[in-house]
């Protein structure tokens, strides 16, 4: 496949959202901006790919701040960063070609350039029946999260019971599913009546509990109680605050939490963990993780997963935004979690 | 040696302290109840102890309360829990005879009677060059508490930086010291000019820091900053509070926490962490543990402990109160941080 084929590159634009300030609380449009801007002529060792999926999650919200965090913050000014899929239209690299479909941290644009001469910077991803969006969210990034928090740092033995918040999210659907597959009673917390039947009756979960509906660490510790007869074991984090409180509290001895995300603290209000002296008392271990961190483990989750996917094993659901100009307004609903599944954003 | 040799037991009565009530708060002396009772004659299987020395540890605090614990909570009008090494007076066990020197549970009181048949009711000292009182310390659980948290759950690399809060007690003090030994730096946080100065210049730390004189986290976190220079990779926290909120906010990516106390929220008042996001943002792993579920490990750690002690590479201190009487207060004492070093109570 040519880039014939394609639109035509070199007399195109590329169009762009860029960070232009750090927002304070909730992110607001103020802070972006949409360009337009010229594609110049690629240098030896660089790839462009014309982006056809780019991935909206949660992490994004920390890199806006320049907050200390374990990644440099997002330049002011720069193309906000994000993963994509897509195909490789121009190629001065000769491991990639013109036609070759690849995962990249193509950023909130409609092309990117790369250097792929610099290890990692993009991934081809094989020819299979699986779309090519799941390798932004089941067979990707959320995905490996999952794989890596809930094996490498929950480690499950079976007949345990796995608790997730954010379960109908693109990483916590996983992670329930992977905890069924092993034997474990998968509990999941959710926003809203319609996901937790999701997660439920798609996911098959054991149970999952409408966070919405029990507002407090009192409600919620009942709540979970009734889910989970036999204590918690294994907690996979994707909220904190007193989500996290609540599921301590109900532990078993032993117990292992993953540390995965903090969304209830994303907007800088604080979020106390109540209670660390349970973490004694019930000698907890709780561990904070990012996974490209353990690019080692990659390989294993991706074979894992697709595999798991194609046969129908490990479902997965996306909300996909149509255009590159809705970006930040999809971003602000995946931070309210008004998104359902994998929130993407579809560029052609 | 023969029973004879000793104080005549079955003349004699035994003195005890009972909790016979639950603190709400601090406790006080209207908790217990001293009590004489008669020394009953030996069934099959037991041994009769005349305990030397008592040990008090933080740890009791806990068990005076009936809140959801590891432990069962001590229970009423009974002889309050603790270690204790003495002397077999008599025995109706074949392993055991009168003589042998034996670390058990023995309670606060003068004579211990136990079912010596029950594994891990009393522990035979080796004859050594080692004061006795020293298994109740530094050879002690205290000092196996230190070894194993440092050594299975920090797991600390040569040049790294090691910080112990409580760092002139019984586990803090141990902490350090073999935290040097492994070629780490090695900050203490403690309470008073005394016992940093005794920190630094008798047990070797390379640096503590007075609680006292830092009352808020910032000046904590402050002089965190100068003590450990590049930050901070493990934590032995013993306190809780804010001392762990200031510690937490140095600690550098993949640090390790090993929870074994939380001094700070023993009479019941709120010790929130604040900043929990920060176990994602810098990898951080907190481990619970309780060194008596981990038993495999105690020959290996005595054996080491006992070797440095007798090398002279391993340092302590004991605070001693006279007399079975005066437990109470000496553990009221210890709760306020106002021993120095390891308390025992002196019961012959």
């Amino acid at each position: 496949m040519s880039s014939d084929s394609h639109t035509n590159v070199d007399s195109q634009h590329n169009q762009q959202w860029l960070l232009i300030s750090r927002p304070t609380a909730e992110p607001t449009l103020d802070n972006f901006r949409f360009v337009e801007v010229e594609l110049t002529p690629l240098v030896e060792g660089q790839v462009r790919i014309r982006n056809q999926y780019l991935s909206l999650d949660p992490y994004m919200r920390g890199r806006m701040s320049d907050a200390k965090s374990y990644a440099p913050p997002q330049p002011l000014n720069e193309v906000m960063i994000g993963g994509t899929v897509g195909e490789v239209v121009e190629s001065k690299h000769p491991k990639f070609q013109p036609g070759d479909c690849v995962v990249a941290t193509g950023g909130w644009q409609l092309f990117t350039t790369l250097d792929a001469t610099q290890p990692g910077a993009l991934r081809k991803i094989p020819a299979s029946s699986i779309p090519r969006s799941a390798f932004l969210g089941v067979c990707g990034m959320p995905g490996i999260t999952a794989w890596y928090g809930l094996n490498k740092i929950c480690e499950p033995k079976p007949g345990e019971t796995v608790v997730v918040s954010s379960a109908s999210g693109a990483v916590g659907s996983v992670v329930g599913q992977l905890a069924k597959l092993q034997g474990c009673r998968a509990v999941g917390i959710a926003g809203g009546p319609d996901k937790c039947r999701y997660v439920i009756d798609e996911l098959g979960f054991d149970d999952c509990i409408d966070y919405k509906a029990h507002h407090d660490l009192k409600a919620l510790s009942k709540a979970l109680a009734i889910a989970c007869p036999q204590g918690i074991d294994c907690d996979f984090e994707n909220v904190g605050g007193h989500i996290l409180d609540a599921v301590i509290a109900r532990m078993n001895s032993h117990g292992r939490i993953a540390l995965c995300g903090t969304i209830a603290g994303y907007n800088g209000e604080p979020i106390p963990l109540q209670f660390p002296q349970l973490i004694l008392l019930s000698r907890l271990k709780i561990q904070g993780f990012i996974v490209s961190e353990h690019l080692e483990y990659w390989p294993e989750a991706i074979s894992t997963l697709t595999g798991l996917v194609s046969k129908g094993q490990l479902k997965y659901r996306e909300t996909v935004s149509q255009g590159l100009k809705t970006a930040p307004a999809a971003f602000f609903n995946l931070l309210k979690g008004q998104n359902f599944g994998k929130q993407l954003v579809k560029l052609i």
